[in-house]
């Protein structure tokens, strides 16, 4: 089968159509989101969902991810990423790994029920993290689609997964939150370039293969707009995996904390990498054979 | 007289309150702003005013600015700053004297009528300037009190000057806009440390010296938040000397601009530096005899 999203190129950059579906089955009253709701992820490609978690859930979450990472020290050692020159842990990826609550998170009928519905399958955990970004210093991250390495770098054959993220901290255009360009998501750009070997171990810091050129983001600012995520803690944002996203720094003393799941359809497993020499390790992509998850329906306070 | 403001010595950081008023005289109804206005600004340190340019006048001060930009090579060398690297103009300061429009823009009454009134006195400009802050790479700027600056190496005896900043693009916080802290004006942070030789160069790009540390700007945002100054072109936002106020960098392709020019009072004329061995150059900080501005009363379109 040909490659339906060829990247990392030596021809120039080009737009390529997306063939796959962003909403992979029919709405129907038994959905656990409102058609409405369908309706807006399948257009603009993210959906942000208030209110499904209460106080007291989120209370619980926030502290047990402060207790996380300040327990850094007994998590496996690639799974946690410290502070340069400090021992403050700014990411614990393989978060269902590590913790009971964490593990109930992921599979939440409310992350895990809906990614179920939108993708139309099964579903199992792609990667996940725990972010947290301090205030003053908070690094940008520039423009890219997650598809777009996922299928050079981890070999994603399909446009089938999304990401759900459950925000600890408030976010705010003006502390860096999540930036979107609603719609980029049905078009594919395939970039050029080639993927270094061990890419993964400079672009979590800074991506620079694999992003779309300057004037194809202006052209996709300019037919899109770019909607910021913002929202208290406790609001759930869900993504779909080739929507084009960034975050700007942030100097305020505000830091921006949130639980990162992303969900792929069992349907959808992955193959040798479409355009990198070898799969990056596990704790970025599971390499497993795909469990479905099963959903949790209790809560958290 | 003894220093009301000492900053940048040996003891550690502290808060000072602020012993002159913020708007200098009574509101009559022959104010050129209205009273809530003038409370806001008391109150808040900084006033946001939209449509006092109609859209004419600002098509055409726009494009005043872009072709004073592309023609960069005709002002005088110490006045234009580019980007390292490349021809591309990123800022242009004494602008009143680089071009008849920007002159009559800096004596407009809506900007130095304005200021005449808020400091109740004749006003001359102590710094002028156009900025532009390209899209995709702007960088930020961090906190700071411009008149901790002024007042430590422009020698600017007391708190009697503000900015106004005209737009000449959409501002939104996500594309960089100035952020508040309002009511920060009201107290005065008093900085550790020592002025190096020629802190200008390095400060203009990156201000190390002279910033609260990053306890009092938690604790200052905690208490009066943080505004951003969104607007579309055309919107004029004044904001006191003292106010706490910053930018984050820019990842949007959206560049940034405004016309900048901060008013100081006739009756407020420099000294000698109060915290460095000698003044910043003239296009920082206006060393001549304050000359009180004639007001300009007409229209751009």
């Amino acid at each position: 089968e040909a490659d339906a999203y060829p990247t990392r190129t030596p021809e120039p950059e080009r737009w390529i159509e997306r063939v796959d579906p962003v909403v992979w089955q029919d709405w129907t009253e038994k959905a656990p989101i409102s058609q409405a709701e369908a309706e807006r992820f399948d257009r603009d490609g993210f959906l942000v969902l208030k209110d499904l978690f209460s106080p007291e859930e989120v209370r619980a979450l926030v502290d047990r991810a402060a207790a996380l990472r300040a327990d850094g020290d007994a998590l496996a050692g690639e799974d946690v990423v410290t502070e340069p020159g400090s021992n403050e842990v700014r990411t614990i990826f393989r978060l269902e790994a590590q913790d009971e609550m964490m593990s109930k998170l992921a599979r939440d009928r409310r992350l895990a029920g809906i990614a179920r519905f939108l993708l139309g399958d099964e579903v199992y955990v792609h990667q996940s993290r725990l972010n947290y970004k301090p205030g003053f210093t908070g690094k940008e991250f520039y423009w890219h689609s997650d598809f777009e390495t996922w299928h050079a770098e981890d070999g994603m054959p399909r446009m089938r997964a999304l990401s759900a993220s459950l925000l600890l901290t408030d976010n705010r255009a003006h502390n860096g939150a999540l930036m979107l360009m609603p719609g980029s998501h049905k078009v594919f750009v395939s970039c050029q370039g080639e993927t270094p070997e061990d890419n993964h171990k400079s672009s979590l810091q800074k991506q620079e293969i694999g992003t779309p050129s300057p004037e194809s983001l202006a052209d996709l600012a300019k037919m899109h707009g770019i909607a910021d995520a913002e929202g208290p803690a406790g609001t759930l944002f869900l993504f779909d995996c080739n929507t084009i996203h960034g975050s700007n720094g942030n100097i305020t003393p505000d830091p921006r904390s949130n639980a990162f799941f992303v969900y792929n359809a069992v349907s959808n497993r992955l193959q040798a990498p479409f355009a990198a020499s070898k799969n990056r390790p596990d704790f970025l992509a599971n390499l497993g054979d795909p469990e479905p998850l099963e959903l949790h329906e209790g809560r958290f306070d």
